[in-house]
């Protein structure tokens, strides 16, 4: 890697995204002295997640053309773009020259649905692993998956994870570490069942119940 | 508390604020069934971090009287709110009603300049304990520490620790432990130097430069 260089991040953001799948890689990653973080989407302009907060996308597609890193949240909303062709295209292009091309949670759907992940394995949250079989893919339950330059997370708060190894890749690891204190990642949850395997029929049965709920009012966007 | 009723969370953001303290515990709390998050501030509009990331306010603070919880962020933007009688006369009013008034990172420093803190044990980001001692509060190197209906988070990522513990008490284990699973929290760090006692001091020194960096271009607002 060229010494000095800035490193573009984008992160596409969209309808019904789930925020934290990029708030958590953006707090990690624009920590670091040489990454620039921008929000992209289909035009400049607000979007909205599936519940109150509005971001802002500062650049379309077209306006970021060669980003060194690409990092796709997701959402609901991915449903919705498995086959729009502005966003399916940028992927295509952009990860011709990436430096890495990552994902988040549903995020990975998105890379499969533009023909990145045919035959590679590759993870998603626990709930889309057979969608994104059914795109290519070869999902498997591990919470960070590197294959090449394509480094795909699981659910919504895995990709804090993965932002914290790509930001040793992209700078050192005394770097990464340091920036693991700053955002103070030192997680004490109160319970042991973050995982399909630690969590039990009831809990599982309950999140699958919370999932619907949310999503059912925006099963208008598949 | 009342069956069935929603409960509202208002979560003050602010120029300079830090993304993923509100986003950890906003993702958490939006998953609740009884749960609808406003975002708030001095007028409604647009409002950028210490990055790149801007995020839409709903609300004024007048337009959001009696919240049932409140989840104060941090970021370098708090220092340039410690006098700003708006706010801190918004934190005094609703926390009189409030069931549960909380804070993540420096978000507490606005807690303790409203004088909610005083003489109570409570938490900050590790590089703030002095500020917020100096504010009236006793800082304790503790993740997630309760006195009565305040909660304080330490830095950044221990919002989303809080949050749970939030979720099982205002609805119950077994939900709040679903929303664990719904946003797969099950962290693998890469490294184990999220906290000071961890870190060592190479990785402390560097942070702290880090820290440093990101927020000299804002001592403007100090």
């Amino acid at each position: 890697m060229e010494k000095g260089k800035i490193l573009q991040v984008a992160m596409p953001i969209f309808k019904a995204m789930t925020a934290l799948d990029f708030v958590g890689p953006y707090e990690v990653l624009n920590c670091l002295p040489n990454v620039k973080v921008v929000f992209v989407s289909h035009s400049v302009g607000l979007y909205t997640d599936l519940g109150t907060l509005t971001v802002q996308a500062t650049a379309s597609f077209d306006q970021v053309p060669k980003p060194d890193i690409v990092v796709v949240p997701g959402g609901v909303g991915t449903r919705a773009l498995l086959e729009d062709e502005a966003i399916l295209q940028w992927l295509r292009k952009v990860h011709e020259t990436s430096l890495y091309t990552t994902s988040v949670c549903t995020g990975s759907l998105l890379l499969a649905a533009a023909g990145l992940l045919n035959g590679l394995e590759a993870t998603t949250h626990w709930n889309a692993f057979d969608l994104l079989a059914s795109l290519g893919a070869k999902p498997v339950k591990t919470r960070v998956v590197q294959q090449g330059k394509i480094i795909t997370a699981a659910g919504v708060s895995s990709g804090i994870d993965m932002a914290l190894q790509l930001a040793a890749l992209i700078t050192d690891e005394t770097t990464a570490k340091a920036v693991q204190l700053y955002v103070e990642y030192d997680p004490q949850p109160p319970f042991d069942c973050g995982s399909t395997d630690k969590a039990g029929p009831e809990v599982l049965s309950k999140a699958r119940t919370l999932a619907h709920n949310r999503t059912t009012p925006f099963t208008e966007l598949k």
